[in-house]
């Protein structure tokens, strides 16, 4: 793959995941930087990285890869301000969970020798932050990268391997667009139903008591890291608000028959989704 | 607890997992009595019942217990078609997973020396019948006891030290009505968005690809039994049509707050969720 010297830029949840999955994927001198000197601390000490960087232009020069695991916006801030800083050649990876947009703005303004490919992890957990980081974060994951004609063949076969030496179970290539539509219905619209779900609660009786399977089930990311949320859902509000509106239909669908008593139509409606969803790996 | 024969009547998931776990409960005979000749031989080929029963009306007539694990309206249908069968003050039950109407029909009804206490074990599998059946759908799992002023305190004892020895977890009384309610909520709401989530889905693009654990999560339950559900949905209808309707308020303030751009609004009820969610035990 060629790399040596990585730099990863924040060690939140999936950059500290990331950080230590690398471990395993091979020998490399790991540079960690973030914004939180405790955290480059707790990383340091827990051998996920082997050096912390205070100022990046000094530590980025010598780095042949760099991955951002910070969000949309803050990915695009630290490539333009750092854009002089970056080793000739360095190949620039993000994690951010929208696409479309980082690709281009990024892929717009970076200098000639560099390239970007945009990458998603389709990982995650309840509650963030270094202290929930975990070398098999990964594992098992499906893992997209979204290059466009602006990368080389060789590069995403490099991050592919990579990528698949952190034990990642696929590796899936889409376009940045295809990616955001498609996100939208199997990430966002999950989310954003858990929250309401949650969110509609107003019995006084206790829920708790009642909650069985399904309900932990749809409910469990519910919890979720609000300040990221509200920029990937804004970011790709266009899917994300399309989408929302497609499943209102079908859910009025339901409510309708079940208004009705409309037996045979709830049947219908019921062995389709059991159909679909059969179809769907668990 | 003073149980001798006990009667399970259909021998699906539910029938047929409840015999099992009996076994482990206690020294009983169990009688199992299906529409379907071929379960019956199955479930007596894995010692699931002692015997089989062709002709209720023979065999009601030894038995202390009843269990009805039918659908709720065939379950009142049993209970009236063979009412003048059972055993002197014996006890039955059953299983359905809405209980007001269930409770009130027969209760009112019942032949005066027997006793009906209705009951709903949280457990359930995306695939019935009785080849999924299982001695540890129970394990664990939470127990509801919808008591009456009909029913004797000694009979809810004796029912709930019958459950606890098959493993259940918990044992939680309620009020057929808190409980249909209630059950709208954590149990029908989660299975009818289930079933949109996947029925909204319009995709050419390979959703398989981009689906990730929250998506699996939250639409495992949209293989769904559809014959039952249509009967529990419609027979819940005031409150599952109220709750829908509670979501969708809930749906609609985050989808405004996408479109709106309104990253403060979206902060705040992600916020909400979180912790409301984390008061929830997983």
């Amino acid at each position: 793959m060629g790399f040596k010297n990585i730099f990863v830029v924040g060690l939140g949840l999936i950059g500290g995941s990331f950080a230590m999955a690398l471990r395993s994927a091979g020998n490399f001198y790991i540079i960690g930087h973030d914004k939180d000197i405790q955290t480059l601390e707790d990383a340091k000490k827990k051998n996920a990285i082997d050096q912390y960087s205070i100022n990046p232009s000094e530590d980025l020069k010598n780095c042949d890869l760099v991955v951002l695991a910070l969000y949309p916006k803050a990915t695009i801030k630290f490539i333009k301000e750092n854009m002089q800083h970056f080793k000739k050649d360095a190949i620039i990876i993000d994690t951010a969970g929208i696409k479309e947009e980082v690709v281009r703005e990024v892929q717009s303004f970076l200098r000639g020798d560099l390239e970007f490919l945009g990458t998603h992890p389709m990982a995650g957990k309840e509650e963030g932050g270094f202290k929930n980081a975990d070398d098999d974060l990964f594992l098992n994951c499906k893992y997209i990268l979204t290059p466009t004609s602006k990368n080389k063949k060789e590069t995403v076969e490099n991050i592919s391997t990579l990528i698949k030496r952190m034990c990642c179970a696929e590796i899936i290539c889409s376009q940045p667009k295809d990616h955001d539509k498609l996100i939208a219905y199997t990430s966002q619209l999950p989310h954003v139903i858990a929250a309401a779900v949650v969110n509609s609660c107003n019995f006084t009786l206790d829920v708790n008591k009642f909650a069985g399977g399904s309900y932990r089930d749809m409910t469990r990311i519910a919890t979720i890291n609000a300040e990221l949320w509200q920029e990937l859902l804004i970011n790709n509000r266009e899917n994300i608000v399309e989408i929302i509106e497609e499943f209102q239909k079908s859910i009025n669908i339901l409510k309708d028959a079940i208004e009705n008593k409309d037996a045979d139509k709830l049947i219908e409606e019921f062995q389709k989704s059991s159909n679909i969803r059969r179809g769907i790996k668990n």
